[in-house]
């Protein structure tokens, strides 16, 4: 298993906090010692950290948990390898670009006979069950618009139906963003917490850090975080339904929808 | 102006002495201070990193200087904005994926007419013209080779009549990569230099830096440099002509043509 983080804000807000206890789970406190990777969106740009090393030992990863880089949406990935070598093209996030846009996409699980299923557009680098799955993503969401939408409604619910149809191959928890909106779909495990005013001070459990959110934030802020494991110890995450797919703009959940798997 | 920098080697090399040189021109001993960005190609896998501030300033040059990433193929830009904001879409290299592999993109000049030219598969995320015409030139590859075609000569020559068309709206002096192959293109101002044995020691112009390689390398090593000016004052680098389009793979010039621009 691999673990996943992402986060929808509607203000640039760094990350610095969630990653660093993201991190000492590869390696450290946790066994996901096969690289890492992560995307900040900027506007439409997308900057991206990618590491076939383990995180708690990777010097990069060292310099992006203390240099604070502001973002509306962030998603990244800690990866225990299972389908496919440990390389720099094995690692998450994957990137292509779509109606103009950055999609970045992680994933937690394994649906090996992804592969089976024949791509169109857009074809893997590395050997991931995940990319492969990206790909197709992707693929369907091209063939079926060849533009943006009007409205985020069509291609979410689109989106979801195809993460369902993902499901039915194994374990399906995943992350995607197009720099606009977070998607997000759990088939085993996923957590989510939304952080607004009033702010608290928040402890992580991987690690002795804590910070006093209040000091950080207006009364404005709404901050969103997705993980596979609750971060912090002091709060309450709401757990994702198994077959859940939910998608959030600026740190709103603007379309939920649940599915049996 | 911006500047372009490249390297093909037949070994894994780091570029921390060239890239070094390269920063100091972002902002300190040139005007380029606009952002500057780098791929290292690593395997079928390719790292990118990203940064709109000036390459003199920005802690993550100061960390890319620092830390040896060792890489077959490197593409870096620093950049003088004239189309298109200072933002982090408009920062090259720009990357896709075309054939399952990664493709990286640098371009020095302006060619603001290329937006005339209506896309296809490729669509821009910023508004440059170079990432325009990166598009384009994908497009076309594409539209001819729906898979890699058996031998690199087919698209080696297919990019330098594309290169010709473009260089028809101005001045374009580039660098593209598939990880594999590093193809330059000259329209005003590009210089190249290949280093192997007997190595020696080298001084770097912006900045009081000496190498030697002898201490570095192998017998066996080969390491072609491109770049927008010499980085080095006690080398002879080679001028490209107007018009000249060249290929390395793996150290080795393997295709090369002139055309009149």
């Amino acid at each position: 298993m691999c673990e996943l983080l992402g986060m929808s804000a509607n203000t640039p807000t760094d990350i610095c906090f969630s990653f660093t206890g993201l991190m000492e789970r590869g390696g450290r406190t946790g066994p996901h010692s096969d690289g890492w990777g992560i995307v900040f969106y900027e506007g439409r740009g997308a900057r991206a950290f990618h590491d076939p090393k383990s995180s708690a030992q990777s010097p990069l990863a060292k310099w992006v948990k203390a240099y604070p880089i502001k973002s509306e949406i962030v998603l990244s990935h800690i990866r225990q390898a299972n389908v496919g070598a440990i390389s720099l093209e094995n690692t998450h996030p994957f990137q292509r670009e779509l109606w103009g846009r950055s999609w970045s996409f992680v994933h937690n699980g394994q649906i090996p006979r992804v592969k089976e299923i024949s791509l169109n557009f857009y074809l893997p680098i590395g050997e991931t069950d995940s990319e492969h799955a990206f790909c197709w993503i992707l693929d369907q969401l091209r063939e079926n618009y060849a533009s943006i939408p009007d409205t985020n409604q069509k291609w979410l619910a689109l989106v979801a139906d195809i993460c369902a149809e993902l499901a039915k191959l194994g374990v399906f928890n995943m992350l995607l963003s197009d720099g606009e909106v977070l998607l997000s779909f759990c088939s085993s495990k996923l957590y989510w917490i939304t952080r607004q005013a009033p702010f608290d001070q928040v402890t992580l459990k991987d690690t002795e850090l804590t910070v006093n959110f209040a000091k950080e934030t207006t009364d404005q802020d709404k901050v969103t975080i997705i993980a596979t494991e609750p971060l912090t110890e002091d709060e309450c995450w709401q757990h994702y339904e198994s077959g859940e797919f939910r998608a959030f703009l600026r740190g709103d959940s603007i379309f939920e929808s649940v599915v049996a798997v």
